[in-house]
């Protein structure tokens, strides 16, 4: 499947309500356990829901826009500003599950909006900037690889909740491909 | 965490909409291109988000409730009616996206509707079945795995939305667990 605008904007606008649905009627035990896993902080495998969202809060503010508008801007500069991967374990410090889905969803619906005005090009996608550590991309690239991290974080959020029931389905174990 | 009726119903209630979100607005090029992956049919990590929503679907007529009631009967054969796995594929023939989430919704309602009616004890949860493959179980082992069989199915759908990017995101591939 090539990239397209319209196709990629579908998933991105579908994010914030899957993960509405899939993580606002849990409770705390589901989402949020760090005090069962201290080192959560600096281990991205034992990041929890409430984590994740926060991760994706941080990228509509810094990520995926702002490195767009780098991109589009084509200045002498075109390298991205690192992205802090663990901003959200202080950022989301004392909020609720709630607030932060509704964060989360409010800023995608304006980043979207943002991306919607722009009525990109071809040629615009096919522009270039410095991603900090891979070096050259596009903007197509960018923007693709916004759709498949928001897809990778569902799945981290999901693996992360399966997780604790590893114990809890027995010998069942065998054929759940996600506890492996 | 150990395996408890409230916190299990949590994710299973959660699935329907969940689901609904993540697929109800994509065009087929993201749910169904089965066209392109003929070995769909038989091989499990081809599975599109079409083909797992009808699966989800054969799980609530043929799976859970069905064994949780042979479980709970305590008969003279406690042996699971093996599941077929790959029913989907012509049970979903010619049906929409839209047709089979709402049946799944359905299902899903009326079988937790089920579970709840019982008001299971502890006693009743420690009751066991036969798998055809694995043996003795619990009805609380199998519960936990409908469960976790949802956070499966949701993450595999998402992998294989994310595999039609994999050339598209270029370099970032590397940082993209969900593209190993």
């Amino acid at each position: 499947m090539k990239f397209d605008i319209s196709r990629a904007t579908e998933v991105l606008s579908a994010t914030p309500a899957t993960v509405r649905e899939l993580l606002g009627g849990l409770s705390e035990e589901w989402t949020a356990n760090r005090i069962q896993n201290p080192k959560s902080k600096i281990q991205n495998v034992e990041w929890h829901p409430f984590d994740i969202v926060g991760h994706l809060i941080h990228g509509e503010e810094t990520d995926w826009i702002p490195r767009a508008r780098i991109i589009l801007a084509q200045g002498e500069d075109r390298t991205f500003v690192p992205f802090d991967r663990f901003a959200q374990f202080e950022r989301s410090e004392g909020r609720s599950m709630g607030q932060l889905l509704d964060e989360f969803a409010k800023l995608r619906t304006e980043n979207l909006d943002t991306l919607r005005s722009w009525d990109l090009t071809n040629e615009q996608l096919d522009l270039e900037g410095v991603h900090p550590e891979l070096g050259t991309v596009t903007l197509r690239q960018l923007l693709a690889t916004w759709v498949v991290h928001d897809l990778n974080h569902i799945r981290q959020m999901v693996t992360a909740m399966s997780r604790q029931y590893a114990d809890e389905v027995g010998v069942w174990k065998e054929y759940l491909s996600i506890l492996r």
